[in-house]
């Protein structure tokens, strides 16, 4: 029996990650994550997904914040904004540490793969956390004053621009990860976690040949909607849809990912939902409270997938 | 009238530059230090001398740990072991915040002097505080192992190779920093502070044509010795002289300046080698250990100067 594979993106889908990962071996379930908000800043290259589900398996994982380390401290942030430096996108202590490993390991030449390996082994995550490519892929965010670049608009201006569309610069040299690929091999089924469809998602749907590949493994394709109740438990989501002009529904998420899924969760808010979708459909408590909340859930999209085999 | 100039390295250096900082007004004194240990680590441009003096003269430097920023936290070279990076140099938060908005800095084209006096301005230090050099100058300790670098020597093998000589990689195209040649077209005196001869002060010697410019100058050129009692307050001088078969004695710094000098200050210890060098040498307290030794010890080399005049 194969391993399912995990598409996530930021802390929505890393929290259904946690929930998988408990249930399921480092055998059972492979994360592949979204590096299209990867950036360099201020010299480091920063993986914000992927650090976000390293922390979130490694327990480690700010809940306060809702990203970055528990137990973080704020020294050098302090430090470098009295030296007039650029403080709008927040590094803790720990969390440099991190960033600054990464891009030593890149510059002497490890992929990213390699690199991301080797910190989440040093945290403890004995889970495969695989970036979907190993080549640089940079999110835009299309907005009426022109192109931003992902982080700028979602951390320095904080989801304000309004958006028009996205563009995902460098997918058409990308490869998905050579790693992803071969868990496809012998998967036995896909979670798309419940992370933003448009940034989290689409950059991994984006790299050439990747839907086909994932349609072709004919094994069922679940998706746990982002949006409950019309709104978004963390992040832009709806309000990119309703900007979009798509309706701000878990229907409309489902529409977005179309005939790539073979099954879609609802929470029960949206239980109404479930009989105007075209794709098999199930309700479960999508809102991911404690632990508890998250193994049930993962639990629920694993039930799922076993039913649609 | 001009302003004197104090050619400085580490930390016996910057404490007579504090005293003098402490004297003379920013119009009055113009330090220019050494970039021979500078390095690259980490992604970070790191200036250790640099450093020592900005974070002294703005009086945030470490006294128990003898390098370093007081006040300090170790978070991110605690995370940064945990993940198997490098942590034989060790760099605390708030530091580490200096050394990433230098390397932002100098990626984005500023200068060395310009990144240096934004830093030291930031931090409230008004005297001018010069690299001797814009342009990259490494120095390597000779070994009977080979070449090493200097940090490498320094730091992670704590002095412990033997050192047979000197080379200062990149010198023959560097250019003395053109603000310490403006200086220097209206000094009153120079002042070679108690750093290492070879590694702290040589470097600036030996960038083409600055000995004969500060010859040139014919203003009094004065050095406090390094060596008191046959032995150095801190660092490898007094084991590098050995090493070198140089008498360990003021006297043996002062051979190695040479015709440089107008003048040596040795310490009360070393009194009988006054009337044995060729040089014209007066007696004072050298060891620096409170704010009025430094105070004290550059107003004995002012006068000294003065008297030299």
């Amino acid at each position: 029996m194969g391993a399912y594979l995990a598409i996530t993106g930021g802390v929505g889908g890393a929290k259904l990650a946690l929930g998988l990962a408990k249930l399921l071996g480092p055998e059972e379930v492979t994360f592949a994550v979204n590096t299209g908000d990867d950036f360099e800043h201020l010299g480091f290259k920063i993986c914000p997904d992927m650090d976000t589900l390293t922390y979130t398996l490694a327990e480690l994982s700010n809940r306060e914040l809702g990203w970055g380390r528990a137990d973080e401290s704020w020294s050098f942030m302090s430090a470098l904004e009295a030296l007039g430096g650029e403080t709008w996108f927040k590094l803790g202590d720990r969390d440099l540490a991190l960033h600054t490993q990464r891009t030593t390991m890149l510059n002497a030449g490890a992929t990213l793969t390699e690199v991301t390996r080797h910190i989440s082994e040093s945290l403890g995550v004995s889970h495969p956390i695989l970036p979907m490519s190993d080549d640089p892929v940079h999110t835009r965010v299309h907005t009426p004053q022109g192109p931003m670049a992902f982080q700028h608009y979602f951390v320095r201006d904080r989801c304000r621009p309004t958006v028009t569309g996205f563009e995902f610069a460098g997918i058409d040299n990308a490869t998905l990860n050579p790693a992803i690929v071969e868990t496809l091999r012998d998967v036995r089924g896909i979670i798309i976690c419940p992370s933003n469809p448009y940034v989290s998602i689409d950059p991994l749907l984006a790299i050439p040949g990747a839907r086909q590949l994932l349609r072709a493994c004919h094994v069922p394709i679940v998706a746990v909607s982002p949006i409950i109740g019309g709104h978004a438990i963390k992040g832009p989501t709806a309000k990119m849809m309703q900007e979009l002009s798509v309706p701000v529904t878990a229907g409309g998420v489902a529409a977005h990912y179309g005939d790539l899924l073979s099954g879609f969760i609802v929470d029960a808010t949206d239980a109404d939902l479930d009989g105007t979708l075209e794709v098999p459909t199930i309700v479960a408590q999508s809102v991911m409270v404690t632990l508890e909340d998250r193994i049930a859930l993962a639990s629920v999209a694993l039930e799922f997938i076993e039913q649609l085999r």
